[in-house]
């Protein structure tokens, strides 16, 4: 590896790649983007062009034996994560992977592993992470801003469009509204109650005609008896909000993880009024590629490793089987 | 009975019949306050002059013998609804009581199948059912202003005063916050759903101390995949809101089931922006009063009568039995 900047190959032209992660290594500290790889080699020079690559591969394979390629970026659909992560990693590329990481939680459990095996580093793409409004949030809740931490309440919710080429909407591809939504709903659930819940109760409606999970619910119980409900849905029209509630006041926040562009807030209600905190746009794709360098240089810890990409799983596997066996489900802690 | 006003007692001279029914009763248009009782008549005298009734009456059984009394307002702590319901009824009394309706719903049907046997009018006290708000969310669900209903967010929550003399609080008299607060919650839910859930999960924490529920959470599903989160509380910060989810819009209403002299509002949110109506303060104590009054003229149905009853306390029976035994709870439809 050389000692300059980080040198990032993109695995497959998708969307989020050419709009937000792509640019955000562009923009990154320590990251230059020097390859995208795609199933057509016509599309991955099309995609290079466009953002001003040097190199396009056709296959994925070829861009994995290019020695001068330092990290992977995965924008995969699911289904396809475990096999190229550990294929990157095999190939001894540090690896940022969109979520959700894989179909379950035993596929990501061989990831991390051969990313261990291999020396690489790994990060779990939830770019919300980076996002200054969570880490405020943590340090209200610390500071005793609405005193105890007692309940979560959050959506995100949006209308599909039913095109058969979204790979949101493939099985096969393991698309459906939990793992494209209802991750974000799991895990900032996860991030402010500080742990693992110890059980679930879930619900999830397959769509007829496409067979993907199209709209869910979860009541998730954490230590303490403290609760957090999740709405997930590509049916219903646009939701997208964190409540945290307090003994003594609730945090709010529109567009808690994904504002591209956006100025957003928090707002602080408490019995004295609502105090509102804004926050100018913040590019978390720059963050996520910055932070994988910085651990590829030893210089920081991913902040979405491999274990925490596993917890994660775990906890979406106990949604989906809550809402299969119509039971509440226990996490093992 | 006679052929003017409905001639009315209270039994009982707690805080609610002081300050809203009691008062809903004066401005009622068919409806004058006769009488109120106490289990101490020292009480009673002072609440008769407080509130300009000519009688006050020691024991309940009094109020219940007096042949010039037509109907009876029942706002004991729930555990003594049913002893106190029936006793009326036996006494040819028409009744409306507060809700929670009952401790159970065996309690509920022997409750309801005493009034029908004794031939008087029974009316649940859920005093929302008649704000125009919720009519008028209604309307707005049946004329697809949000597209097609598929979801509920309700919450009902404040923190109680850890006062022992709160009836609330007591276990022997069938406190807590379900009965308090979950059972709008589940009744606001039912309503604009337009039916029974099919099956619910929930969770419910005890307070240590007074050993009555202090904190719950309910996922209802419905027929056609719809679905309600509800929240309740005595714990957490003052939360007290309705959203209805559709597939283009939600409707959302502050202060949904209980605004005393306030003006409320309902907000539609559709993707063409915001637009909020605004309703003028409502005396949904009157309009109780008034419906039961009508009821036993022969003019009008109570709106939330014997059956409805029975079945929203059979659903808090749900609620209580999923909590209890950690599994969802089919319920028959």
């Amino acid at each position: 590896m050389s000692t300059g900047p980080i040198r990032w190959g993109i695995i497959s032209a998708a969307r989020i790649a050419r709009r937000s992660v792509g640019p955000g290594i562009h923009k990154a500290r320590n990251g230059v983007l020097r390859a995208v790889a795609s199933r057509s080699l016509e599309r991955a020079r099309e995609f290079a062009a466009e953002l001003e690559i040097p190199r396009a591969y056709g296959p994925y394979e070829a861009l994995l034996a290019d020695p001068e390629i330092d990290a992977v970026y995965i924008p995969l659909p699911t289904s396809l994560h475990h096999e190229w992560v550990i294929a990157a990693a095999r190939a001894g590329k540090h690896v940022l992977v969109d979520k959700p990481f894989a179909v379950d939680a035993t596929e990501a459990v061989e990831m991390v592993d051969a990313c261990r095996a291999a020396g690489v580093q790994l990060l779990e793409g939830f770019m919300y992470r980076y996002d200054p409004k969570h880490a405020r949030l943590r340090e209200l809740v610390a500071d005793g801003a609405i005193g105890d931490l007692r309940q979560i309440n959050t959506a995100f919710c949006f209308p599909i469009t039913r095109d058969p080429a979204n790979v949101r909407l493939s099985t096969e591809l393991a698309g459906g509204a939990l793992g494209d939504l209802g991750t974000y709903c799991v895990s900032v659930s996860r991030l402010h109650m500080g742990g693992e819940p110890r059980r679930l109760a879930a619900r999830m409606t397959d769509d007829p005609e496409f067979g993907v999970d199209f709209d869910g619910n979860a009541l998730l119980e954490f230590e303490g008896d403290r609760a957090a409900m999740v709405a997930f849905s590509f049916t219903t029209s646009r939701r997208h909000f964190l409540e945290l509630v307090g003994t003594e006041g609730t945090l709010r926040v529109d567009r808690h993880v994904l504002a591209p562009g956006e100025s957003t807030s928090i707002e602080i209600q408490t019995v004295g009024g609502t105090v509102t905190e804004l926050f100018p746009p913040f590019d978390s794709y720059q963050a996520e590629v910055e932070n994988l360098g910085d651990a590829i240089r030893g210089e920081a810890a991913p902040l979405v490793d491999g274990d925490e990409a596993i917890r994660q799983m775990r906890v979406l596997d106990a949604v989906r089987a809550s809402a299969r066996r119509g039971k509440w489900v226990a996490l093992q802690s």
